[in-house]
């Protein structure tokens, strides 16, 4: 069963704005922590109700327009029971979650929307800034502030001393060789930046308020909505090998390596990559 | 002549508040920009015109509770033409030019008022998130965000396993150091952060946001109000020797190194420096 585009888009724009509550509501609260394996890797409560929330809220919408259930998947960050189907919801309910649990106001929910495998739609919602960002594939991306006027998203290549780079430090196994990238960039550029949200700083790329973003430890739910605002702003995403980035559909749990970046400034950005 | 700290707090809240009206007509609006000496350290036109009128607003309301014009001095970031008066203000018209020039909405006005060589009152704002932090010396420091309630800050120290930690990488003689510093905090902490405002990276450590901040390329101005803001929540400013800063009162154009942190934690803030 076909589901137009823009309806899907409403679906998940009323998701978003539900569990966004759920997050302002429990910033500053100490919501419980529980690290995953490791003190830079945390998950809290808010993380597990916006998910929860957002995974009942489309079940119940797609029901209403004669989706059947089997025909629904979810892959999200914070469940190891992913399940791929005609319709698929890859969901991160807060990207940012240090941010979120240090009392930093800067994260986001995510939500792509993949048909038979391929992602057509993405939508990433800052809550604190009420930044909304959304991708349609061939449709365009948007960027809407508040109330504020929709903006249409492109992104233009800009020469490297004027860059502004977001760079990501991803855990013990591969911080030191990040490190060594950074230092080598570090001098071309106008300047380095860690937000500590990969898919807003992926956001921040389509909405040419960075010029690249590196990162080595992301996955399926970091990703899939941002990939299309990003490729329908005119940027796009690439594997270390400067291969345009493909999702590993056998293994949604998949770790990716990642940079963001206009295509003319492809080849400068991954020349940096130790 | 004495003034009340309150009456001086009065006064630059409004002169904020009116630069701040600036700054938000002028963002995303291709600011004019030249750099300063390098690609990376850069000024705007909006930088200039909020510090021309943080000046004027100060200048007049000081007249008009009957202060000499030569009982008033400026330190401002955007001239070379320091006076150290009875009565000093020291400005940052925008800290984060780089974030402003990029479109990226984490950037301050810095205010900070010394009677007599003695910094006493502080006021940093953040005019997108419209936080306002301020700070009297003896009297507290408090965070506003928009028109919610006041709150009183406090800082207190955390084990290191749970630190988010501002770095800065501040130009081309000092940043390898800069690197194997942060390489060597990394493993220790739970993450790294460059939002691009000094200012306000010291403010998020008194509102508990961040645990640390480094620096190896800041100046009076950067640092001025913050102090008193960071004081009075009960962190410190010290330098790279672990000693609590003294700002030079005969070189206003100093430049520091600094590390924010609560008094508890500031031996092993400083053990990781090269």
């Amino acid at each position: 069963m076909h589901l137009k585009t823009q309806e899907i888009l409403n679906i998940i724009t009323q998701a978003a704005h539900s569990s966004a509550e759920i997050i302002i509501e429990n910033f500053n609260t100490q919501s419980k922590i529980k690290d995953k394996g490791s003190h830079k890797d945390i998950v809290t409560e808010t993380d597990v109700a916006s998910q929860k929330n957002i995974k009942s809220f489309i079940t119940a919408e797609l029901e209403k327009i004669g989706v059947e259930q089997d025909d629904i998947g979810f892959a999200e960050e914070e469940s190891a029971d992913h399940s791929v189907a005609e319709h698929t919801f890859i969901v991160d309910p807060i990207d940012g979650t240090s941010n979120f649990a240090a009392g930093i106001p800067y994260s986001c929910i995510s939500i792509g929307y993949a048909y038979k495998q391929k992602v057509l739609v993405g939508l990433v919602y800052n809550p604190f800034s009420k930044t909304l960002y959304t991708g349609v594939t061939n449709e365009g991306a948007h960027m809407q502030i508040g109330d504020n006027q929709t903006v249409t998203l492109q992104v233009n290549p800009k020469e490297i001393n004027s860059w502004m780079v977001g760079v990501h430090f991803n855990g013990i196994e591969v911080y030191r060789d990040q490190f060594k990238s950074y230092l080598e960039l570090y001098p071309h550029v106008r300047g380095l930046r860690t937000f500590g949200s990969l898919t807003l700083e992926i956001c921040a790329v389509a909405d040419t308020s960075l010029d690249a973003v590196y990162n080595r430890g992301c996955y399926f739910w970091d990703l899939a909505a941002a990939s299309v605002i990003l490729r329908e702003a005119g940027a796009e995403l690439y594997n270390y090998q400067g291969e345009i980035l493909e999702f590993d559909w056998q293994d949604t749990q998949s770790r990716y390596e990642v940079v963001a970046c206009h295509p003319k400034n492809k080849d400068k950005a991954i020349s940096f990559l130790q």
